[in-house]
């Protein structure tokens, strides 16, 4: 729906929530598609989603079910305590194992087990298998309802299996080739079903150069395959390369979103379920911790300065443009990490290539450090004094090279020992680039004002 | 490939040009597919990769062609730089239009004309049409090579005129109806024509209720329609609800991984082609002006400080503290800058949810303000004095309160204005609340010491 469109749905709505004509609304409601229903339900107010939402799944529990499957995780949870055991088992039943496992690892430990144990068996033990592979690989997220016949079977056979199965398969593109003990074989599009004779063998048309993934590949990982070789899934294969799932493009574009949010977020120190539109609550645990740590950075700074309080003593002026020294470091750290982090998250830079970037960013923070130096020698001479020009230059100077080395090491280092590069980076860059800077800032002044008036 | 086999193939490649036997390394390459191909050109030394690309495009030209449009669009105008006008003209021809459009576009302005001259006409005028839609619009991203006919055609004569063009859709998964002048009436998945009996008319299978973007749509909203669809490609209409274009999902997921980096980048002053692999002399080129912007916006905080000199020389512990004053509100503005930032990016911040936003914003600002005023005013009390601590506890308060407020605003203003929020909202935001801050903390020293020490 068009963002207009949409506020139109969602002021009706809620008008006939208001006036308590719940029914009407949810007869509205019904009319949309599944992931516009997810978006009204996700910008209501909380109790007014809840009410429509019990609404919704006692009239059309697969709507209900694949509404829920587009909602953020949080908020679909957060729908589902509503609900009751029963009710909730009988949703996650509608749903594509992959979603249903990914709503099921959401919620709290207790719930889980119980959960499962209302569910189905042939259903409950899929989802306990998807479980049992490690948070954010290729295994948590696929389905394992893919479409896959042997190499022997026609093209018109194909086409036939499809027709009689076209109910189970969401996003079926690919048929995927395999032996009879289910190894990966090769690939055939559906559209080189369309375009070869019925009595071809599928064999003599398939891919057999497939790309593929392991259970245990990263998501990120996965998407940057799927992004680079333009796919629409990729078959996720176990190791003894037998077929366990597919992951599907827009499974893909979930997952891109997210490593996106996660990596913005990190190198501002903000964790990732923190919402524009979430609770303030939340905002405040999710960020007080990070702005501890920022607090704690400064205190290290306030302590090195004081140690020099004799020092300001005697040239105030050394203090007053602590600001300068403060951000000119942390803002050349943020430029160089971030696109060191970025390139990380992209693919582009290794533990290989790390050594050209460091160099690289090195020579940077060089060029970058005279010309700041430069033009801040110049305009602090000029207001106050050519010594404390000269000092804060230099200052400058040294701040920007180990902003650059700094920047590029310790994501390059982090991603090394399998930390994530961009979680706890900025803290250290930041707060080690300023320690360093200070104590040659006031180092510095101090050793000059020992001979000279600055 | 996989990343090791891939560095494998990049030494034995280098190898083999530095030991003069470029044509085994072009042997080499060729078997590789076109993305890898891109990689290893992306990733050689800039002369190697330049005589490696020159034989390629006299040997292979199709291939050449096909990973020049999947190099990065620097990168690949680059290469093209080295060719002469009558073979880039030809490369151009063999790709679909809108990856020789991106080309044309990123090409300097003098040799683009050119180069138009020199295509064969037919390409050429669909070019020049493209390059007519304004840059990150639907229109500029589309290709116009869909697959369209019209209602009464059944199915198996669409499957017959699928079989019969085959060759020249990339990728066609959906089969767009339309009437006698091309306006669109419906969608038809390539699925649809299996499952169904060969005689039915198009009419009684299509889906009507297309979902559509038009020719000026932003390509940060296309990219959000098709993630939130599931979509695998959309089609582009005019002004009249004329099919003029489609946007696949590969190329969709190239523009999100191109605007989260815009976005990563802008909030920390880093311009979208500064790459950890490029050119030192780009990345000093791009960083610069952004050093000098948070230069400026330092040299007014020291000018502020510099107005209390008066104050500091009375109570040197005042300068000492400044870095927790200069950190702690541009930490908390960074905070909330990004959560609103990434908010309008993912399209759940617009205007109308916006004072939802800032009253949330205010409010976290208020608490995380009294939290972290409670725990700075004690440390300084024990560090120094009860009355500094009070002095820098309360500047805590209203600098993460305007933190808050401001770091929501200016997004949320600067995206109403239709300027990217993300662009200079960090400048702004940073500059104006360390300004209220610091005139906040030194004036309420100053009142104070009027009347105590501190």
């Amino acid at each position: 729906m068009q963002a207009q469109r949409q506020k139109l749905m969602l002021d009706s709505i809620s008008r006939l929530i208001r006036r308590g004509a719940l029914s009407n609304a949810l007869n509205l409601l019904i009319k949309l598609r599944p992931v516009d229903i997810a978006q009204v339900l996700g910008q209501l107010p909380q109790n007014d989603s809840e009410s429509l939402f019990k609404a919704l799944v006692r009239s059309e529990l697969p709507k209900a079910a694949e509404a829920v499957s587009e909602l953020e995780t949080d908020k679909a949870v957060e729908l589902l305590a509503t609900l009751g055991r029963e009710e909730v088992s009988r949703l996650l039943q509608e749903l594509p194992s992959d979603d249903a496992t990914l709503l099921v690892s959401g919620m709290p430990e207790e719930l889980r087990d119980d959960l499962l144990d209302a569910m189905k068996v042939e259903h409950s033990t899929v989802v306990n298998e998807l479980l049992g592979f490690e948070d954010e690989t290729a295994g948590r997220i696929m389905t394992p309802d893919y479409f896959a016949l042997d190499e022997d079977v026609t093209v018109s056979e194909a086409i036939t299996a499809l027709q009689r199965r076209s109910e189970e398969f969401e996003m079926a593109f690919y048929l995927y080739v395999v032996d009879s003990r289910n190894h990966l074989l090769g690939v055939v599009s559906l559209r080189q079903l369309l375009l070869n004779q019925p009595s071809t063998p599928l064999r003599k048309i398939m891919i057999s150069d497939v790309i593929k993934v392991a259970t245990d590949t990263d998501q990120e990982e996965v998407a940057r395959i799927v992004a680079t070789y333009n796919l629409l899934a990729v078959p996720v294969v176990d190791q003894e390369n037998k077929l366990v799932g597919i992951i599907t493009v827009d499974d893909i574009i979930d997952v891109m979103r997210e490593e996106a949010t996660e990596d913005i977020y990190a190198l501002a120190g903000v964790e990732a379920d923190d919402r524009a539109l979430g609770s303030s609550i939340n905002s405040v645990m999710r960020r007080l911790p990070w702005l501890m740590l920022s607090l704690l950075a400064a205190l290290v700074v306030v302590a090195i300065v004081q140690f020099y309080v004799v020092t300001i003593e005697q040239a105030v002026w050394l203090a007053i443009l602590i600001p300068v020294v403060a951000t000119m470091g942390s803002t050349a750290a943020t430029q160089t990490m971030t696109v060191v982090v970025r390139g990380i998250g992209l693919g582009e830079v290794s533990w290989e290539t790390g050594k050209r970037v460091i160099t690289k960013e090195a020579l940077v923070g060089l060029i970058n450090g005279v010309v700041v130096g430069l033009v801040v020698a110049g305009v602090v001479s000029l207001w106050t004094s050519a010594r404390l020009g000269g000092v804060l230059g230099l200052t400058m100077l040294l701040s920007l090279f180990v902003a650059g080395i700094r920047g590029t090491l310790v994501p390059v280092l982090l991603k090394r020992f399998r930390l994530d590069p961009a979680l706890t980076s900025s803290f250290f860059v930041v707060t080690i680039t300023d320690a360093v800077t200070f104590f040659f800032y006031f180092g510095m002044a101090t050793f000059l004002l020992k001979h000279f008036r600055l």
